[in-house]
């Protein structure tokens, strides 16, 4: 809370620092600015991850061993995050945010374009931090737009790092990835599916498949690619097809000779278009959906659009990506839609945290085994 | 149950390459040796873990969102498991066993010595597989001693490989740390401390100190320093040191002027013996005692022997160990006598699993997302 009265209290200096970053910057203006209804959003938000339950407080498992020994499973924080983030710089706060909530410490690596504005936001919550009467040192950011400060981080800092998420791009994810010392949490893309069987309803199918594209087509939970039953296509292609409409659909053989459409070529279906384009193929039914998924997925989120309940169980339990849908928009994979109240990140990996990130997954836990004087035979 | 079975089938086998690797091997005679009452206790293992509960059956949590999408995080396996070990064959049932249980694929990857009997042991567990309908393929070793084949496995097989377990020695457990290109569970060294509080119970002291030193001292949960506190020094290091005899100590000057022992050094502080060595250092007090853990310690097992609870509870609550123990010997750091029946390893890093994992710590989780057409607004 007092983080967020800082962020309000500093309104003037954040703006002003943001406007040196605009005047700066050579693209993304749109998510890089700052005005008072942004800043007040990043406040509300920090205020929202404030008022989420404290993860820590939770006991996970307590069991007794024929021999007395009191075994306990506690929720610990991890440690010492590295965040490596590009352009938005309510990023900061969020992720500073997130991290107190859960107990952790944070280093922030903000991008250059938005470093003016991601210290002055920093200075805030520092602010806040001492208000709190909470050390200073817990949220830290790295002052310089220097390159090599993200080789220093990723190499670990001589085991002082725990883990790295990182934030941006395409590029910054893979260099992350590929050059960490230290466990990563983060996904390189998302290229979502949403596979619509032959039991469909028309309307939900129309309706589903254009929220899940066409909502936000920047968002890493929109849907690139459009499977649909062969037996369905002929009666419901041209439907999407119509309410699609300013959606370039590029689609195989099959769906192109129902709707007129340009051809998909095989580096369509691994594309993640974050971009007004829906690659669009036509199955035999429920195997073959689910392969491509298993060939050309990322293990983000997909989804199935069925009446048959059957048909939808076998795709949630064979489909292995972080978030499986039934009848859902894969525009709904947010933390705050899944009711997290935040999240600093999704995650596509299969370790410790898989889908949105937020405070309760940023924490580890430790065995507490408490004894009468037990030795073992 | 059916790869017990056919380990006592085909146990003729097994024990003839057991030979084989015998009359090889330079080293490590015992741990490398089989004979029919140690293949009965291998088998025995394979039937306990084929008892325990279902780690993929339980449903995590289940909730149900604001616009009515029915959200529930399930257990599911992480995948591909390369597991690479050293020496001891039984390894390659046990590991066999466990992932087997928790839904997971494995590739084994034997030592040298131990290869003919790893590969007879793994005749004999795909025999089993088979027996029970399931496919061979979910269990798989490498079946050449060719060194190349580690870096393959460190690579990750083109993404095919979700997980890699090391169990051996430090430049095995370094190696596979430094090289892999997926994410490693495990842990390099145990340098386990005892800490004998002012507040604890002579006899208690000394039973407990005894046991975590020198019940087994080649096990990763053994004891390597202890800690006292000053103010029971004078009364408690005679005793033991008198109850610990046989067992080298190296102390600090402090310990050395109340007991006759060898001078500790600083590499004594960082070292795990394994061996009937224990390091000794008298501290002020919990913050001290604590403070040497954090700055020496290797993330495994810490016990406080006490009887103030208040101080017992600050040494649990502020040592971020995966173990800490309160009036018990760090020789229960184990799976078994944990009570999850097996375990395939110890893992001292901070995400996904720490302390013993067993079937339970080889899942992960995914989201079902159950909806009734919802899309995003």
């Amino acid at each position: 809370m007092a983080m967020a009265a800082a962020i309000r209290r500093r309104a003037e200096a954040i703006l002003s620092a943001n406007a040196r970053d605009m005047a700066g910057a050579t693209a993304h203006h749109d998510r890089l600015r700052l005005d008072e209804e942004r800043l007040e959003g990043m406040a509300a938000a920090v205020e929202a991850v404030a008022g989420l339950p404290d993860p820590l407080s939770e006991e996970l498992a307590r069991w007794e061993r024929p021999n007395g020994l009191d075994i306990a499973r506690v929720r610990v924080p991890i440690g010492v995050i590295g965040m490596i983030y590009e352009s938005r710089p309510n990023v900061t706060a969020d992720a500073a945010a997130i991290c107190v909530r859960s107990g952790n410490a944070i280093i922030l690596r903000s991008g250059s374009e938005a470093l003016q504005s991601s210290l002055a936001i920093h200075s805030a919550l520092a602010e806040g931090l001492e208000d709190a009467g909470l050390p200073t040192a817990a949220v830290q950011i790295i002052p310089t737009a220097d390159r090599d400060a993200v080789g220093i981080l990723l190499g670990g800092l001589d085991g002082a790092l725990d883990l790295i998420i990182p934030r941006g791009g395409r590029s910054l994810v893979e260099r992350v990835s590929r050059d960490a010392r230290v466990p990563v949490l983060g996904h390189l893309e998302g290229v979502c599916h949403t596979y619509v069987h032959k039991s469909a309803d028309p309307d939900m199918a129309v309706a589903i498949v254009r929220n899940a594209k066409l909502r936000r087509v920047s968002v890493c939970g929109a849907t690139e690619t459009l499977l649909i039953d062969r037996a369905a296509a002929p009666r419901l292609l041209p439907l999407i097809g119509k309410a699609l409409e300013g959606c370039e659909l590029r689609g195989d053989p099959e769906s192109r000779s129902i709707t007129p459409m340009a051809k998909a070529t095989e580096a369509d279906w691994r594309t993640e278009y974050l971009a007004p384009v829906l690659s669009v193929r036509t199955v035999a039914g429920l195997n073959e959906a689910i392969g491509h998924i298993a060939r050309y997925g990322t293990g983000h989120t997909e989804a199935i659009v069925a009446s048959d309940e059957t048909a939808a169980e076998e795709f949630l339990n064979r489909v292995d990506s972080a978030m499986v849908m039934w009848n859902a928009s894969t525009q709904f994979a947010d933390g705050g839609e899944f009711g997290f109240g935040a999240e600093i990140g999704i995650a596509t990996g299969r370790l410790h945290a898989r889908g949105p990130v937020g405070p309760e997954q940023l924490t580890t836990f430790k065995y507490v085994v408490r004894g009468t004087g037990q030795t073992r035979a």
